[in-house]
């Protein structure tokens, strides 16, 4: 059975996540759903990040086998036509060796995290960004990230519920951007643990409003402990972006 | 009576434009509505620029005359109050003298119109741009824009409904740049006619794909006559971005 890679955008806003459920709308459900029109069969679309619900996604990747081999463009036309008019795009369909796996054989994960940071609510980006109304202090909550990235137990910065053997993860890169009136949170890392990414906005929000000061952060990481943490942002503001692979 | 300039933000998409209507809902009429909610009166609000139905604004200008005498931060809260959850937010209230009018003394407005240039339509941004699936050359806009700055008779841009006396405007800049994959047209001018911006993305992007050249924009121009325009860009991707003023 031909492999298939897919890249796919979606609003998150209206789906209880990425993974299939049986009595709620999900991403997974809905492009297999979109698969099983165009060429029956019920093939099975494996992601490379079960997003959570209402977490935006850019750049997604997932892989699925299919029954027989179509052209990437067929697949890539049909699917999205059979996907309209639900806010989910395919961007692109590549033929892939069975050796590719969307989640195993990913080597980066590359997150994006908006806070609308101004005293009005949004009018034009609601359900896309965190609004927060106290002004920020984007470079002090830039130099406080770089103590997250590197290689630690991330417990502090988990969901309890967080499926993951281990706590430990490398996060290669985190960086804090002040673009207009938003502040742009770009993280990095093969692998998150389930809700890392707005648990660690949440806690350098704390820092940009000068609550929590860098000791405080590093405290917290050091805690290893999930009532240390600050705040978890909400998911409005969260968008998956990419996901880089080895070369086949 | 006090005056009063409103910096206003809005997703046009769900109003049948600015201007009050009675069986349309509008963004005018859901400023007065609030303003009327705030402090009785029904006080009329006058807007630099009537935006048409889905058009959006992150920078309109308005008047309004109350009553008495409120501080800006009050009157800033309590609208967007009266205002919430409909996606119009208040973004700044001044105090001005009776001398400022926001239409009649606007010296600047400035549009940006947002394509979405790639072969997949929007997941993520439905409603906030247009999508243009065939390659655009930006440059190539870029470079007839200019044809369109400076003091012009713009009767092939404008809507044959237009209720301006004249059609002679001046287009004080006009750029076309390239972000990721969407083309941005911004162009500024002290007032603009109907669809005037509209007609000249729509003739520009004849030229971005190549099925116009330079001179064909300058034939169209030249022929002023409505006959003459291309395509009409869709309103999804129309943004007021600001409106400036002299000092007073």
């Amino acid at each position: 059975m031909p492999r298939y890679k897919l890249i796919i955008e979606y609003n998150g806003a209206p789906y209880a996540g990425w993974q299939r459920q049986k009595n709620a709308e999900t991403i997974q459900g809905a492009l297999e759903r979109a698969f099983h029109a165009f060429c029956g069969g019920g093939p099975r679309v494996f992601g490379a990040g079960r997003t959570d619900s209402g977490v935006h996604a850019c750049g997604q990747v997932a892989h699925v086998d299919l029954p027989r081999a179509w052209s990437p463009h067929t697949i890539w036309a049909a699917l999205n036509a059979h996907l309209f008019p639900q806010p989910i795009v395919i961007l692109g369909v590549e033929t892939v060796p069975e050796s590719f796996d969307a989640r195993l054989t990913a080597i980066q994960r590359h997150y994006c995290y908006r806070i609308l940071n101004r005293p009005t609510w949004p009018g034009l980006a609601r359900g896309f960004v965190w609004h927060v109304a106290k002004p920020l202090d984007a470079s002090a909550m830039q130099k406080a990230a770089q103590i997250l990235v590197g290689h630690h137990d991330f417990t502090s910065f988990r969901n309890t519920r967080c499926q993951a053997k281990s706590p430990l993860k490398t996060l290669d890169a985190f960086t804090v951007t002040c673009v207009g009136d938003e502040i742009l949170c770009h993280t990095t890392s093969r692998s998150f643990l389930h809700n890392q990414v707005r648990s660690m906005v949440g806690c350098l929000k704390l820092v940009g409003e000068g609550v929590w000061s860098e000791k405080d952060l590093e405290d917290v990481l050091q805690a290893r402990d999930r009532k240390a943490c600050g705040t978890l942002a909400p998911v409005d503001g969260l968008y998956l972006m990419q996901v880089t692979y080895p070369k086949f």
